[in-house]
């Protein structure tokens, strides 16, 4: 291994061996070193995510880190993947590092639904700092979780869609992240307030890739639908390019919606009706809680729910 | 300012005053007193980008981080922006910390290619740490550049544009980046190796957002082309969105070429003919070459180019 010794202060011999041997005592890494010896903030703060090459993900990391720049913080990002085994070995990778606090960026980390324990490593984590959660939700304590009402916004497109009296409303995800299940009840709870039968079948879970969904949805001829409810604006492309090869017209024969008011929303045709899902604000939320938290000992909302915007373009009539 | 002291451990009163003492004594700061110390590598990479919501640098900072966390490095993120203060106050920033390399990302780092005192920070950089630019040429001692060959790939679209008979190629471009001067001096070979003339009009700067492109190229009534050679897939896609109001047909009447073989160039329509940049392989190189750099101390290139490849989609007829 190399040896950094660039832009060395002049430091005697002595000193060296002295610091040296407190090191070797303490079994010295960075973060135990500094924390051991009680230093103020490293001023450093974790951002976890899973893709950064994913557009939110991307956006979410670009808003945190400028707020966190302009308060003096550093990023330390560690991109984790989809797979419990390595949000885990990730999220103890970035708790030895010289942290503050750890934010988790994407609702992946919120677990499934189906098995509680698989957010035992966020309370672990919070037992040592401070864990901030964008668009998930953890109960625990130390956590602390700024989330986009995708229920009520869920709720809003299905609602008007069937006020258009569309009839059959496909609900296109490709995740059980905590996000994707409050969208899904949303939905549901909208087809229900209007008497409409929830099934399966419209229930459509796919990859997220746009030839992928336009192509299994050709595969799947007998399925009808007047109406889509994606939970990304990705899906919903790969819906309008289904629509295309089919000689479908938008929004009059189908109705669709993306989510998260990207910039693919105004690349396609027809441009896409989206919700605008405040990113921007829920990362604001959370560096404004931290700061409070960090900085002046504030107490500060476990959970925050931040109410989405629908973005109406040309793919609904609404 | 809080105190960070989870997860300490046990250390005794008087080695945390022997530590404080000498971290007194030599002005303490994290990296100075690591490196003074002539401590090995940090294992931490700085990573800067001017804005890490653009496709093309979240796609680096992945790949980038990816690999890095293979080797056991962690990345501190950096988002500049494009202005030049903000640039050299952010890489001061970064090389304050305790990092053994810094990487920039995007090839507006590498100046606009008017005045080379604009990239003297990257030189002072280089005294300090070993710097590597994505996409971006910068002559110095310790700076290594992996460049895509943007020379080349504007030069074959612009040809095979030619010999489609394209009279009047349009050479959309956003900035005057290291590598957008490479694209239009290809553009413009292509242009005289056809004997064809070089005309400023055909050199239309813009801003890169979608409908501000279209509303743009609607204004300029009596600018006439039938081929755009466009820098960023984003900037094509605006040409497309003008096409559709004009009633133009696409590839036919007019055909377009964007940049960077994006995701956005799946979304729009008709789908877009697009260069892939290799932005992966530009990663991979620029790490392999750090790490050979670091730690086998091998000599390695301080330039290399990369070849790109033409993707072709609908909205050409090559």
């Amino acid at each position: 291994m190399s040896r950094v010794v660039n832009g060395s202060p002049k430091v005697s011999e002595k000193t060296k061996q002295k610091v040296l041997a407190v090191m070797r005592e303490m079994e010295y890494t960075p973060n135990v070193f500094a924390r051991g010896l009680g230093l103020d903030s490293m001023k450093t703060v974790g951002i976890m995510c899973p893709d950064i090459s994913d557009d939110y993900m991307a956006r979410a990391v670009s808003g945190l880190e400028k707020r966190l720049h302009k308060y003096g913080y550093d990023c330390i990002l560690g991109c984790s993947g989809y797979e419990q085994e390595e949000k885990e070995s990730y999220t103890r990778l970035l708790l030895s590092k010289r942290i503050d606090t750890l934010v988790m960026v994407g609702s992946t980390y919120a677990g499934s639904g189906k098995n509680p324990e698989q957010t035992d490593y966020i309370r672990e984590a919070a037992e040592k700092t401070p864990v901030f959660l964008i668009n998930g939700y953890v109960e625990g304590k130390n956590i602390y979780c700024t989330c986009a009402d995708d229920f009520q916004a869920a709720y809003e497109v299905t609602s008007s869609l069937i006020k258009r009296g569309k009839k059959r409303i496909l609900f296109l995800y490709n995740s059980n992240s905590f996000s994707a299940r409050q969208k899904m009840a949303g939905y549901e709870a909208a087809l229900s307030d209007a008497g409409y039968p929830i099934s399966g079948e419209l229930k459509f879970y796919t990859k997220n890739e746009i030839h992928y969904v336009r192509d299994i949805l050709l595969e799947y001829r007998n399925l009808k639908f007047d109406g889509v409810v994606a939970t990304d604006d990705g899906l919903a492309i790969g819906v309008l390019k289904y629509a295309k090869v089919k000689g479908i017209s938008i929004p009059d024969e189908l109705s669709v919606t993306g989510y998260n008011d990207s910039d693919f929303a105004v690349c396609c045709e027809p441009e896409l009706t989206s919700v605008d899902s405040k990113l921007g604000t829920l990362c604001k939320i959370t560096i404004d809680n931290m700061l409070a938290l960090l900085e002046q000992k504030e107490v500060i909302e476990q959970k925050t729910y931040v109410p989405c915007e629908i973005i109406k373009r040309c793919t609904t009539d609404f």
